[in-house]
């Protein structure tokens, strides 16, 4: 089970200490800048779209499975499937973000919490109501 | 980047064809078998609870990059990564599912569309408002 990256976060977050630990506390707008092959499968996503970003947390501990909730101390200890903390076995991001515009294959996007250089691996739309699949 | 695979899916559904393209459109329920060392990160979570499910779809075709949505050849092609097709460069399947019983390093779920014998990657909690985090 061997990933591609299919492009790179640009971001001025620059590390863990600095960047919020989710997209709608306080995370800026940032640049996905998508490897040229990967631009035909964007097609379709347009501005004010609402995706679900899936990035390799390459930063992360891979070896950590509890931990305190949002790093308090104060918590009780959970299992990290509990959590949202990016130390997990397979450290994968998964952000809610909207699309601000697109310039062939770079997109800017708003409330996007990763670092930059982070690895892309996947984007989903949201899911519609049944009817409107 | 690569995956360590934590459990995999134990369900009555063994083929695409015959599985729904949704969790919410008739999927089963499934048992979620981990292995036994990532019991203690499962720890802290309780039936009735929401989860997000991430999972390898391994039998998904990685080199296609456009589709028609739904497989319906009526409907314009599209980028994958405007649609829910498991057909991706990273066949990561995301799945909205709850817990109705937990046993040990295993766990039962309702809605799960995806096949047996599916790697599974993560669990995620779903996000409550800023408040309850």
């Amino acid at each position: 089970m061997e990933l591609v990256e299919i492009g790179r976060v640009e971001s001025p977050l620059k590390d863990r200490g600095s960047a919020p630990k989710q997209g709608d506390e306080g995370a800026p707008e940032a640049w996905l800048a998508f490897e040229a092959g990967f631009a035909t499968a964007l097609d379709g996503i347009a501005p004010g779209d609402e995706l679900l970003l899936l990035t390799w947390l390459d930063r992360a501990h891979r070896d950590v499975l509890r931990v305190h909730p949002r790093g308090d101390a104060s918590r009780p200890e959970q299992g990290v499937f509990n959590t949202r903390s990016p130390d997990r076995p397979n450290p994968i991001g998964l952000h809610r973000v909207t699309v601000l515009a697109i310039e062939g294959a770079r997109m800017h996007v708003s409330g996007l919490e990763a670092l930059d250089g982070t690895p892309l691996l996947d984007v989903k739309p949201l899911l519609r109501t049944v009817q409107e699949r």
